[in-house]
C-alpha cells in the first residue's frame, strides 16, 4: 500500500473535484481525507488537498502524474503529487537561543517529526555538543560582514529540501533566497505584523500589550513580511518585565515553529498570494 | 440561485465522493464546500458534508432527493438534503440566569443568527419584558413537581424543529424527551465530563482547579452526558471566588452556546454514537 | 462598614508600606487586599493598590484623607482614595454595532456592573428602542462636519464620571478630548498596535493573519494609540472570511471591553506613561 | 546584597502586614514585592509571600529569623524564610515518554530554572546517553512488583530537596510518600478530575471532548488527586485520533509541568487544604 498527497490550485468552476475523485477511483485509489477551499465558490481559485492510498506493491507513480496531466490542463490548475515514503530533508539555521533548535531535534528523535536532518548550522559554537549528541552534523560558520560567508551556508543549504531559521539571527540576502530557491521557514518572536525587526519583546513591551505572540512565516525578501503559517498567543501582564516577556515567548516560538514545521512536511500548506492556506488535520 | 447542505454517513469504501460529486455535477450543482471525515480509511464509517448551488428559477428538490436515493442505497447511506432557504425554529426554556437568552437573542436580532424564535418559555417571570420587547413570545410556565408542568412545554416545544436550554435549570424527563424527540442543546455551566449536576461553579471552586470551562452539548437521558459539540474554557486562580467563578464562566457559556447553535443552524454537526462531528467553517 | 480604595504611586524606597499599612491600622482599618508593583525596587516606581475596610458608622474621610496627606508628602507620593459606595456615572457612545452596547447594559441590568448610566448617545436611531427598554436615556446625536456637534456630545458626556466608545465610528477632536478632560475607554476592532485605524478585519485578512484580536484602550490624541487596558485574540484560518472575522471579532470585543470596565469601575487600573498597570482580582 | 523570600500564613485579622512590613524595614529590608491572599479578610486565613533585600555583606540569616519569631506567635503564623542563594536539589523519576525531562534539562541548562539535578531515573534504558549528555547522572531502577524497588528509588530520592515526575508511570507507594516525605510534583496527561488513571488520551477520545488539558500536581495518597499547581488546555475535534491527541497534549504537559515547576523553585506556591495558592510573576 502507498499513500499519496495532491496538493492542486485551479480557477474555480463546476466538476473539479468529481473528475479528480473519479481519476483517483479510475486508479485503484481510496481518499483517506480531502481538504478544499474556494476564494469565493463562483469566480474564484480553487486549493485542493487529496490524500489518498493505493493498495498494491507495483503502483506506477509516473503513470499516476501522467495520467493526471489532462484532467488539471482542462481546468488549468497547477498541481504536485508526493509519495508519503519520501522522506523530506530539513536544514536548520540557528544562532545562539537554542530552545526552538532542541524541542525540533526532541520532535524527530521521537519520531514525531518525520523529515531527515542533514545539517545543524550555526554562527556560534555552542550548540554543538547536544547536536551532535542526536547524531546530527553540526557545522560552524563564522558570521562574517556584508554576507560574505552566505557561499559556504547555501553550498549547506543545497542539501536540503527546506530551510529552518529557529531563532537564527542574521538576515539572508536577497541573493541567497534567489539562490537557494527553496521554501524557508522561519520563527519570528513577535506578533506579526506588529513588532517586526529586532528584539520584538522590548517593543512589545515599551507598547504595553496585554498579550504576546510568535509567529512562523516563509521568509520573502522583505524582513518578516512573509506569508504567515503559524502564530500563538500568551496573556501578559504589567508584572511581566523583558525576561518575562522573553521566557513565556519561548514557550510560543517552540509552538509556533513546531506546527508550522509539522504542516509544512505533512504537505498541509499552500502559498498564496502572500497568505497561506493551511489545511490542518 | 438555490443553495443546498448534504449531509451523509456511510461505511467508507471507495469512490462514495466521486459518485456523489458526479451527481451533483449532473444536476447543475457547484460546491462551496466539501468537509468529510472517515473514522478509519479502510474500514470505517464516512461522514461527509457538501454546500452547493444550482442556479437556476425552477429547482426541482423533489427529483434532485429522489435521483440521490439510489447512490445512497449503493453505498448504505443514511443522509439529508437541506435547503438553506428553510430557516429553523429555535424555541427557547431558559430560567433565571439571563446572559445565554440575551446574548442568542442580540445575535438574533443582528442577523448573525438566521433562525425563527417562535417562544421562549420561562419558569419566572422576569425576563419576560425584554424578551417581549425583542418582539418574541414569552410564555411563563410554572414549574411543578413530578414534572406535570411538561404537558404544556411540549405542546410548546412542539412549534419549535429544536430547542436550546439557555441555562434552564430543571431537568427533563425522559418521558418529554421521547415524546418531543427532536434535537435539545444544553449549556451545562462545567468543564464536562467534570463537574455534572448542580453547582459546577461550587465543584471547581472545591477541587482547587486552574482552568474552568463550559460545556454545550446535546440533550440525552443521561444527565450531563450527551454529545458534546462544544466547549470554552479560561484560567482562573487563587484569588477567584464563586462570585468570580460565575462572572468568568458567564463569558464562557454565551461562548460555547452560541458556537454550538450557529454550527447546528448551519448543519455542521453530526451525531456519531455520544459523540459529534462538527464540521467547522 | 465601610470599604475604600487606595490608588498610589511613588517613587520606590523603603518602608513605604510598612508607613501606609500602620497608618491604616491607626485608622481601625482592615486590608482586603494589597497589589503593588515596582517598576524597579531600587530605582524605580512603586505603584499600589489597597482596598480596606473600617468597621463602625460614623467613619470620617475627610479625616482619613487628611492624615495621609502627611505621609504622602513624605513619600512624594500621588493618590487617591474612593469610597466603594461612591457609584461611577458611566455615558456611552456607540454607532451602528450594538453588540458591545447590550453586552454592556445586560451586565449592568443583571447586577455584575455596579454603575450609573445617563445616557447612550448614537448617530444611529437604530438602537433607541432596546435601550430605552433597559430604562436608560437615548440621545440621537446626528454627525455633523468638522465636529461642529460635538459640542452637545461634551455637554452629554459631562454628564459621566467616564465614558466608553462601544463601536463609536467617528474620531472625537483633539478639542473634545481636552475640554472633557476625563477617562474615555475605546474598544478596536483590532490587535494593537496591528491594524490601526478603519476596518482593522479587513487589514488583517489580507495580510493573512492566524489569530486576531481586540483591544479597549484609553483614548489619546494619536488615534488607537493610547494605553492598552485589556485585549482578546482567537485563531483564525484561511476560511474564515470577512464576515466570519467580524463574527468572531464580536465575541472578542465584548469580552476586552467588559474586562476593561469592570477593571476600571474597580479602580483596578493606574496609567503609566503609555501603558496600563492593571491590578487584577 | 542578599534577597529573601517569606512565605506565611496565619488567621486574618488586622495589622498583620504593618506589622510585618515595620519589622522587615527594621531589618533594612527593602521590599521587592508583596503578594497576599485572605480567604476571607472578617475571619478567613491570610497567606502572604513577601520579596526584599537587605543590601550589605554581612546580614545575618538567623537573627533575622529569630527576631521574627515574636511576630509570628503574635498572629499564630507558620512561616518560612528561604534565602534566594540557596538552590534546590530536584530529583527527576521519568519513564518512556521523554518530552517532559527534556524540557526541563534544556530549560536547566539555558539557565532559566535555576536548580541542582542530581538524578535522573527511570525503569527505561532509552534516555541514558542523552541525559549523561547534558551532564546529569542517570540510574535505571528496574521496576519490580509490590513496589520492591522503592529502596533504592528512596535513597536516591533523598538526595532531592523536592521530586518531579516527568511522565513516570508507575504509582509511587503511600510507604515511599510517607518515607520520603518532602513535595512530588507529578504530571498528569489530563485535564483532572476528569479522566484520572491510565491513559487519559484514550478516555478523552471516547468521551468525545473538544477541550483537552493536562494537569501539574502534587502527588498525595489518592490516585491523580492531589492539590493542582497548573492546568494547560487546548481546543480538539472529532478528526483528531489518538496519536493527535497526545501529539498535542505533549505540548500541554511540557507548558504545565515547567510553569508549575518554575513556581515551585520560586517560592511562589503555598498548599491550603486540597488546593494551591500560587502567587504568580
Amino acid at each position: 500500500m502507498k499513500t499519496f498527497i495532491l496538493l492542486l490550485r485551479c480557477p474555480d468552476r463546476k466538476g473539479i473535484v468529481a473528475r479528480i475523485s473519479a481519476y483517483i477511483l479510475s486508479k485503484g485509489g481510496n481518499m483517506i481525507s480531502a481538504d478544499q477551499y474556494s476564494t469565493d465558490p463562483q469566480a474564484g481559485e480553487l486549493f485542493l488537498r487529496i490524500e489518498f492510498f493505493i493498495a498494491g506493491r507495483d503502483i506506477d507513480l509516473a503513470a499516476l502524474k501522467k495520467g493526471f496531466r489532462k484532467i488539471a490542463d482542462i481546468f488549468k490548475a497547477g498541481y504536485k503529487f508526493y509519495d508519503k515514503d519520501d522522506i523530506l530533508r530539513m536544514g536548520i539555521f540557528v544562532s545562539k537561543p537554542g530552545h526552538c533548535l532542541f524541542d525540533l531535534l526532541y520532535l524527530w528523535r521521537s519520531g514525531e517529526l518525520d523529515v531527515e536532518i542533514p545539517f545543524v548550522a550555526s554562527n556560534h559554537q555552542e550548540h554543538r555538543r547536544l547536536v551532535e549528541q542526536f547524531g546530527v552534523p553540526f557545522y560552524y560558520i563564522k558570521s562574517c560582514k556584508n554576507n560574505r560567508c552566505e557561499k559556504e551556508m547555501l553550498s549547506l543549504a543545497r542539501e536540503a529540501d527546506f530551510l529552518i531559521l529557529a531563532r537564527y539571527m542574521l538576515v539572508l540576502s536577497p541573493k541567497f533566497l534567489k539562490d537557494y530557491n527553496r521554501d524557508i521557514i522561519n520563527i519570528h518572536h513577535g506578533f506579526l505584523p506588529s513588532f517586526k525587526g529586532a528584539d520584538p519583546y522590548r517593543q512589545a513591551l515599551r507598547k504595553g500589550v496585554k498579550v504576546i505572540g510568535a509567529t512562523a512565516h516563509f521568509v520573502s525578501k522583505e524582513l518578516d513580511a512573509g506569508p504567515i503559517i503559524a502564530q500563538a498567543v500568551e496573556r501578559v501582564s504589567h508584572k511581566d518585565d523583558l525576561n518575562a516577556l522573553k521566557r513565556k515567548g519561548k514557550n510560543l516560538e517552540k509552538r509556533a515553529l513546531s506546527d508550522a514545521v509539522m504542516h509544512y512536511v505533512e504537505h498541509r500548506i499552500i502559498r498564496h498570494n502572500n497568505k497561506t492556506i493551511v489545511f490542518e488535520k
